[in-house]
Protein backbone atom coordinates (compact mmCIF):
# COMPACT_ATOMS: atom_id res chain seq x y z
CA UNK A 1 0.00 0.00 0.00
CA UNK A 2 3.09 2.60 1.44
CA UNK A 3 5.71 2.27 -1.67
CA UNK A 4 8.29 4.25 0.34
CA UNK A 5 9.45 6.53 2.68
CA UNK A 6 9.08 9.92 1.28
CA UNK A 7 10.00 12.23 4.35
CA UNK A 8 10.49 12.75 7.63
CA UNK A 9 8.85 15.86 8.96
CA UNK A 10 10.55 17.79 11.96
CA UNK A 11 9.24 20.75 13.92
CA UNK A 12 12.54 23.25 14.66
CA UNK A 13 12.33 26.75 16.20
CA UNK A 14 14.39 28.25 14.02
CA UNK A 15 15.03 27.30 10.67
CA UNK A 16 18.32 28.75 9.55
CA UNK A 17 19.99 27.05 12.72
CA UNK A 18 18.51 23.63 11.45
CA UNK A 19 19.31 24.71 7.98
CA UNK A 20 22.64 24.72 9.38
CA UNK A 21 22.79 21.37 10.73
CA UNK A 22 21.07 19.34 7.83
CA UNK A 23 22.69 21.45 5.04
CA UNK A 24 25.96 22.29 5.85
CA UNK A 25 26.95 20.12 9.18
CA UNK A 26 25.39 16.86 7.95
CA UNK A 27 25.83 17.41 4.22
CA UNK A 28 22.06 17.42 2.44
CA UNK A 29 21.58 19.36 -0.20
CA UNK A 30 18.96 21.69 0.06
CA UNK A 31 16.28 20.88 -2.54
CA UNK A 32 13.00 23.58 -1.82
CA UNK A 33 11.92 26.28 0.26
CA UNK A 34 8.32 27.50 0.58
CA UNK A 35 5.62 29.23 2.76
CA UNK A 36 2.80 26.85 2.73
CA UNK A 37 0.18 29.29 4.46
CA UNK A 38 -2.89 26.44 4.64
CA UNK A 39 -0.43 24.00 6.96
CA UNK A 40 0.80 27.50 9.16
CA UNK A 41 4.79 26.30 8.31
CA UNK A 42 7.73 27.50 6.33
CA UNK A 43 9.38 24.05 5.09
CA UNK A 44 12.57 23.69 3.52
CA UNK A 45 13.34 20.16 1.53
CA UNK A 46 16.74 18.47 2.03
CA UNK A 47 17.65 16.01 0.00
CA UNK A 48 18.78 12.71 1.53
CA UNK A 49 19.31 9.68 -1.21
CA UNK A 50 15.56 9.57 -2.62
CA UNK A 51 13.58 10.99 0.19
CA UNK A 52 13.73 14.25 2.66
CA UNK A 53 14.06 15.81 5.60
CA UNK A 54 11.49 18.09 6.31
CA UNK A 55 12.45 20.90 8.33
CA UNK A 56 8.92 22.88 9.53
CA UNK A 57 8.74 26.70 11.39
CA UNK A 58 5.70 27.11 12.58
CA UNK A 59 4.34 30.38 11.51
CA UNK A 60 2.83 31.49 15.05
CA UNK A 61 1.52 29.55 18.28
CA UNK A 62 -2.15 29.01 16.80
CA UNK A 63 -0.85 26.15 14.19
CA UNK A 64 -0.76 22.79 14.18
CA UNK A 65 3.00 23.18 14.59
CA UNK A 66 3.22 25.55 17.04
CA UNK A 67 1.13 23.82 19.48
CA UNK A 68 3.15 20.98 18.59
CA UNK A 69 6.31 23.08 19.77
CA UNK A 70 5.03 24.40 22.98
CA UNK A 71 3.47 20.66 23.83
CA UNK A 72 6.80 18.46 22.65
CA UNK A 73 9.85 20.55 22.03
CA UNK A 74 11.38 20.97 18.57
CA UNK A 75 11.81 17.22 17.17
CA UNK A 76 9.88 14.31 14.96
CA UNK A 77 7.01 15.48 14.05
CA UNK A 78 5.31 13.33 11.64
CA UNK A 79 6.34 10.53 8.71
CA UNK A 80 5.59 10.41 5.09
CA UNK A 81 4.88 7.60 2.89
CA UNK A 82 5.33 7.96 -0.97
CA UNK A 83 2.43 6.96 -3.04
CA UNK A 84 1.66 6.65 -6.81
CA UNK A 85 -1.89 7.10 -6.29
CA UNK A 86 -3.28 9.07 -3.34
CA UNK A 87 -7.44 8.29 -4.38
CA UNK A 88 -6.70 4.75 -3.89
CA UNK A 89 -4.39 4.85 -0.82
CA UNK A 90 -7.44 7.00 0.86
CA UNK A 91 -10.10 4.30 0.03
CA UNK A 92 -7.74 1.44 0.72
CA UNK A 93 -6.59 2.70 4.27
CA UNK A 94 -10.65 4.44 5.24
CA UNK A 95 -11.64 0.19 4.56
CA UNK A 96 -8.74 -0.60 6.74
CA UNK A 97 -10.34 1.11 8.97
CA UNK A 98 -8.19 4.03 9.79
CA UNK A 99 -9.30 7.40 10.63
CA UNK A 100 -8.35 10.74 8.60
CA UNK A 101 -7.36 13.69 9.10
CA UNK A 102 -8.17 14.61 5.52
CA UNK A 103 -11.46 12.70 3.49
CA UNK A 104 -9.75 14.15 0.43
CA UNK A 105 -5.94 15.06 -0.68
CA UNK A 106 -5.49 18.54 -0.39
CA UNK A 107 -1.98 20.47 -2.32
CA UNK A 108 0.88 20.57 0.09
CA UNK A 109 4.54 21.91 -0.80
CA UNK A 110 5.81 22.13 -4.26
CA UNK A 111 1.92 21.49 -5.44
CA UNK A 112 2.08 17.65 -4.50
CA UNK A 113 -1.32 15.94 -3.51
CA UNK A 114 -1.03 14.63 -0.03
CA UNK A 115 -3.58 13.65 2.63
CA UNK A 116 -2.67 13.12 6.66
CA UNK A 117 -4.11 10.24 8.25
CA UNK A 118 -5.32 10.53 12.00
CA UNK A 119 -2.58 9.64 14.90
CA UNK A 120 -5.46 8.32 17.00
CA UNK A 121 -5.44 5.07 14.49
CA UNK A 122 -1.80 4.82 13.33
CA UNK A 123 -0.32 4.36 17.30
CA UNK A 124 0.27 8.22 17.82
CA UNK A 125 2.73 8.46 14.53
CA UNK A 126 1.26 10.92 12.87
CA UNK A 127 1.38 9.83 9.37
CA UNK A 128 1.15 11.40 5.82
CA UNK A 129 0.43 10.41 2.05
CA UNK A 130 2.42 11.95 -0.72
CA UNK A 131 1.25 11.03 -4.40
CA UNK A 132 5.01 11.95 -5.79
CA UNK A 133 7.59 10.31 -7.86
CA UNK A 134 10.17 8.42 -6.01
CA UNK A 135 12.97 10.93 -6.15
CA UNK A 136 11.22 14.17 -6.86
CA UNK B 1 27.47 12.07 4.61
CA UNK B 2 24.06 9.80 5.32
CA UNK B 3 22.95 8.07 2.27
CA UNK B 4 19.57 7.13 3.00
CA UNK B 5 16.61 6.95 4.93
CA UNK B 6 17.12 3.41 6.86
CA UNK B 7 14.45 2.79 8.78
CA UNK B 8 11.78 5.17 11.31
CA UNK B 9 11.88 3.68 14.95
CA UNK B 10 8.30 4.07 16.33
CA UNK B 11 7.34 3.18 20.33
CA UNK B 12 4.74 0.58 20.92
CA UNK B 13 3.03 -0.10 24.07
CA UNK B 14 1.15 -3.88 22.48
CA UNK B 15 3.53 -4.99 19.94
CA UNK B 16 0.89 -7.70 18.07
CA UNK B 17 -1.06 -4.71 18.03
CA UNK B 18 1.43 -2.65 15.88
CA UNK B 19 2.33 -5.51 14.05
CA UNK B 20 -1.27 -5.71 12.81
CA UNK B 21 -1.56 -2.00 12.15
CA UNK B 22 1.54 -2.23 10.05
CA UNK B 23 1.66 -5.84 9.04
CA UNK B 24 -2.05 -6.33 8.31
CA UNK B 25 -4.13 -3.32 7.63
CA UNK B 26 -1.14 -1.43 5.79
CA UNK B 27 -0.22 -3.98 3.98
CA UNK B 28 4.14 -4.09 5.29
CA UNK B 29 5.64 -7.14 5.08
CA UNK B 30 7.08 -8.40 8.46
CA UNK B 31 10.64 -9.10 7.39
CA UNK B 32 12.50 -9.66 11.16
CA UNK B 33 10.97 -9.90 15.25
CA UNK B 34 14.62 -9.64 17.58
CA UNK B 35 14.93 -9.45 21.10
CA UNK B 36 17.56 -6.96 21.46
CA UNK B 37 18.19 -6.99 25.35
CA UNK B 38 21.33 -4.79 25.37
CA UNK B 39 18.85 -1.87 24.03
CA UNK B 40 16.31 -3.12 25.88
CA UNK B 41 13.27 -3.61 22.86
CA UNK B 42 11.50 -6.43 21.24
CA UNK B 43 11.66 -4.98 17.46
CA UNK B 44 10.26 -5.88 14.49
CA UNK B 45 10.76 -4.71 10.94
CA UNK B 46 8.33 -3.96 8.54
CA UNK B 47 9.32 -3.58 4.75
CA UNK B 48 8.25 -0.12 3.25
CA UNK B 49 10.58 0.09 -0.20
CA UNK B 50 13.91 -0.27 0.79
CA UNK B 51 13.82 1.44 4.23
CA UNK B 52 11.67 -0.41 6.98
CA UNK B 53 9.46 0.47 10.17
CA UNK B 54 10.74 -0.75 13.25
CA UNK B 55 8.63 -1.60 16.13
CA UNK B 56 9.98 -0.81 19.30
CA UNK B 57 8.30 -2.60 22.61
CA UNK B 58 9.96 -1.75 25.80
CA UNK B 59 11.27 -4.83 28.13
CA UNK B 60 10.22 -2.99 31.29
CA UNK B 61 9.67 0.92 32.26
CA UNK B 62 13.54 1.57 32.68
CA UNK B 63 15.09 1.27 29.34
CA UNK B 64 15.34 4.18 27.20
CA UNK B 65 12.04 3.30 25.33
CA UNK B 66 10.35 2.68 28.16
CA UNK B 67 10.94 6.00 29.45
CA UNK B 68 9.84 7.58 26.30
CA UNK B 69 6.93 5.95 26.41
CA UNK B 70 5.93 7.05 29.92
CA UNK B 71 6.79 10.49 28.64
CA UNK B 72 5.73 11.07 25.73
CA UNK B 73 3.19 7.97 25.12
CA UNK B 74 3.78 5.85 21.79
CA UNK B 75 4.94 7.31 18.20
CA UNK B 76 7.69 8.36 16.58
CA UNK B 77 10.91 7.54 18.89
CA UNK B 78 14.02 7.92 15.79
CA UNK B 79 15.11 8.29 12.79
CA UNK B 80 17.94 5.90 11.06
CA UNK B 81 19.83 6.61 8.00
CA UNK B 82 21.86 4.33 6.18
CA UNK B 83 25.58 4.26 6.13
CA UNK B 84 28.54 2.25 3.99
CA UNK B 85 30.99 2.79 6.77
CA UNK B 86 30.23 3.95 9.95
CA UNK B 87 33.43 4.45 11.32
CA UNK B 88 34.23 7.51 9.19
CA UNK B 89 30.56 8.48 9.29
CA UNK B 90 31.13 8.80 13.18
CA UNK B 91 34.29 10.80 13.00
CA UNK B 92 32.99 12.89 10.15
CA UNK B 93 30.23 14.06 12.39
CA UNK B 94 32.41 14.52 15.37
CA UNK B 95 33.96 17.00 12.98
CA UNK B 96 31.15 18.47 12.61
CA UNK B 97 30.75 19.28 16.03
CA UNK B 98 28.22 17.07 16.80
CA UNK B 99 27.44 14.99 20.33
CA UNK B 100 27.12 11.29 19.99
CA UNK B 101 25.83 8.93 22.45
CA UNK B 102 28.15 5.87 21.22
CA UNK B 103 31.60 6.79 20.44
CA UNK B 104 31.86 3.79 19.24
CA UNK B 105 29.80 1.69 16.62
CA UNK B 106 27.73 -0.61 18.69
CA UNK B 107 25.95 -3.68 17.64
CA UNK B 108 22.27 -3.38 17.08
CA UNK B 109 19.19 -5.68 15.26
CA UNK B 110 20.39 -8.71 13.09
CA UNK B 111 23.91 -7.46 13.95
CA UNK B 112 24.16 -4.55 11.81
CA UNK B 113 26.65 -1.95 13.12
CA UNK B 114 24.97 1.04 14.54
CA UNK B 115 25.45 4.35 16.86
CA UNK B 116 23.03 7.06 17.98
CA UNK B 117 23.57 10.64 17.81
CA UNK B 118 22.79 13.42 20.84
CA UNK B 119 19.17 14.34 20.29
CA UNK B 120 20.61 17.37 22.23
CA UNK B 121 22.99 18.48 18.99
CA UNK B 122 20.07 17.52 16.09
CA UNK B 123 17.17 19.59 17.27
CA UNK B 124 15.87 17.11 19.63
CA UNK B 125 15.68 13.96 16.75
CA UNK B 126 17.09 10.77 17.86
CA UNK B 127 19.05 9.92 15.04
CA UNK B 128 20.45 6.85 14.59
CA UNK B 129 23.21 5.39 12.34
CA UNK B 130 23.19 2.23 10.72
CA UNK B 131 26.01 0.45 8.62
CA UNK B 132 23.47 -1.95 6.02
CA UNK B 133 23.08 -2.35 2.61
CA UNK B 134 20.24 -0.36 1.20
CA UNK B 135 17.43 -2.40 1.27
CA UNK B 136 18.66 -5.04 3.20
Amino acid sequence: MFGRIDHIGVAVEDLDEAIALYGERLGMPLQHRETVEEQGVEAVLLGVGASHVELLRPLGPDTAVGKFLARSGPGLHHVAYGIDDIDSTLDAVRDAGLLLIDERPRIGIRGIRVAFLDPKSTGGVLTELVEAPEGR
